[in-house]
């Protein structure tokens, strides 16, 4: 049981936060709960980007009951009009007499002057309190905020012999359902999916998200450098958006008619290879902050070269297929001595099923992760 | 804390018997633990092959208080005459009134006549307490008993992606510290450790045992169809003695040269390779039980196809370095299907610092295992 304390409620509107990752756009996730008398008399989340913030519902839901409450939000109240007035304003209008926040905001038009302004007008605000947590929750928007280009989570199903198909190229399935259900929830927790066109031609994948319930499906990507990405691929299709990333070389008419088809072609670069990081500037400009990058292993290998990987999350399952062959998980060439190999950091383990999920960071990912094993590791054990 | 009851004096037995693992060759790991009125009397464990037997240390210890106590063993008292008389008898003439088992000896001299014995002479026996815990304790003992070749436990550190090496060869380190420490430990606790002659001719490892505290070094086996190992290899070193598996059509006066120089030749079958179910058998009937297995990846592959590896523990390192042209922990050409790939069972995930340990059992295995990831996997989480 949980002990009532400021942690207590806190973490219920990290929780509030958490269940809205997805469907906030390149706003941030954010909960809040306000607490009165031992009592919580409102609790909101921001749901959509253009709509109200977490603490508008959850003042709108306490009411009178908000003046001398607490607040506890999961990301500084902004101070700045923007879709909406400020957050602040609101606060200090109903008399809320203390502000626990657990992080500031990354974004530069805000970055402490929320938490001034409450303090200016006399309410006591405290910061920090489950800030790593908070942080995570928002690895993606503190990246894209910072640095304006989507924030890339590596994804792949492998062996355990680093394997993501048999020598056959026959890949299906390597994890089970339990494993599978969590890669389409990642599906609807990012802006957008990002595959090579070598995968479209090899599993003519729809890229959308598939769960019990409806969700979210992402932008889909195709890097494809020389556009040999059929107008008939499932990939096509209206459920979502299309992104074809290519060359200035690539044939014009074969973009006209891909273009025709319903995609919208991005030229990176005059190279015969897709510039990655030129793509992803141009990707985060227009406004996707997350990708959920799955493969194959040239384009896990390319990105994971060019530093733009940030985050690797790796579905193992406990099986051996044997090497020779047989495609890997990231290929390419790779360092000649062992320590200078792609080292993860703030690594979990969580188990989904019989399989289990490798999550890390590479050295380069500017995030508060702890040097080791995360001590949460465990929570996530033994479940299935 | 624990809660005093049968379970609370079992599990101390099964440490006791755990602490032991490694020096007792061919014997199993056995613990007991004597109780009376409330108190401790007596605990022992088997310790040495040909000494005393858990039961006699821990009733040596109770004295007279022995009669009318309860005794916890891991393991079914023996009811024959081997190098010691049997613990039935003893436990008996001290006049123990009640004797709880966690598991029957599957010994085909002992198979229940001990528990059978006890209860012909008015003691109340109960068996089953921990059950699976302590057959897992004597996994080795318990495989090499009933099928009269060794326990083959599939050691090998590795990168996320499936490697041992760079694409140059260079493999040190790939996990840290704290995994070969356990490594280590692993070798105090095999009879044996087995390697190919390419990681000799690549490495010229000691393949000793090496801790803070002094450990027992395994037989050193070296599997070398053609003779290549040099007499001078460290492998061939006064530390442990060195099995050569090599075949029938190996040179004379090479095999005559290696003798002189202290390694024992072990011919297995009369192809170009070493026919590996045939020296499993070999190195069975000479009392070696069990056998850690420290590759190279054609080794592993080879052993695995021929279906005599009976565990696997993987040591992952949070590394990526690259696919093309790096060897594998298992080089072998394997199914064409994913669903015929090999598939562990019984899949722990334990950490060791930043590294951590998939260990895990293939379908051919008789083990009493669960199907899914273990419950316990957890407890091992977030130490480090």
């Amino acid at each position: 049981m949980d002990v009532l304390n400021d942690e207590y409620y806190m973490r219920l509107a990290l929780q509030l936060a958490e269940g809205a990752t997805g469907q906030t756009g390149v706003n941030p996730v954010v909960g809040c709960v306000v607490v009165k008398d031992g009592r919580i008399v409102g609790m909101g989340a921001h749901l959509k980007r253009g709509e109200a913030h977490a603490e508008v519902h959850a003042l709108n839901m306490a009411g009178e009951q908000a003046e001398g409450a607490t607040a506890y939000v999961t990301l500084e109240p902004c101070s700045h009009h923007g879709a909406t007035p400020p957050c602040c304003d609101r606060l200090i209008k109903e008399k809320v007499s203390r502000v626990v926040v657990a992080t500031t905001d990354p974004n530069p038009l805000v970055a402490g002057r929320g938490i001034e302004k409450l303090r200016e007008r006399g309410i006591t605000v405290e910061v920090g309190l489950l800030g790593a947590q908070a942080k995570a929750m928002n690895e993606a928007f503190n990246h894209h905020i910072v640095k304006r280009r989507p924030f890339v989570t590596l994804k792949t199903a492998l062996t355990l012999d680093g394997r993501i198909a048999t020598h056959t190229g026959h890949s299906k399935w390597i994890t089970g359902p339990d494993a599978r259900e969590a890669v389409h929830t990642l599906r609807h927790r990012h802006a957008a999916i990002m595959v090579g066109v070598e995968t479209v031609l090899a599993d003519d994948p729809e890229l959308t998200t598939r769960l019990s319930v409806p969700g979210l499906h992402p932008v889909r990507i195709v890097v494809d450098s020389r556009l040999r990405l059929p107008g008939t691929a499932r990939v096509m299709n209206n459920a979502a958006p299309t992104i074809v990333l290519t060359t200035e070389s690539a044939d014009a008419a074969v973009a006209e008619r891909l273009t025709s088809a319903g995609a919208e072609i991005v030229r990176c670069g005059s190279g015969s290879r897709v510039d990655l990081p030129e793509a992803m500037r141009k990707l985060g400009e227009r406004g996707i902050s997350s990708i959920l990058l799955e493969g194959g292993g040239v384009l896990n290998g390319a990105m994971l070269q060019a530093e733009l990987v940030d985050k690797l999350m790796l579905f193992y399952a406990p099986l051996i297929v044997g090497g020779e062959g047989s495609p890997s998980a990231f290929a390419f060439r790779g360092p000649e001595a062992m320590s200078a190999a792609y080292r993860l950091h703030g690594v979990k383990l969580e188990t989904y099923g019989v399989d289990w999920c490798v999550t890390g960071y590479p050295a380069w990912t500017n995030s508060d992760i702890d040097a080791g094993l995360a001590d949460e590791s465990s929570s996530s054990q033994g479940g299935s």
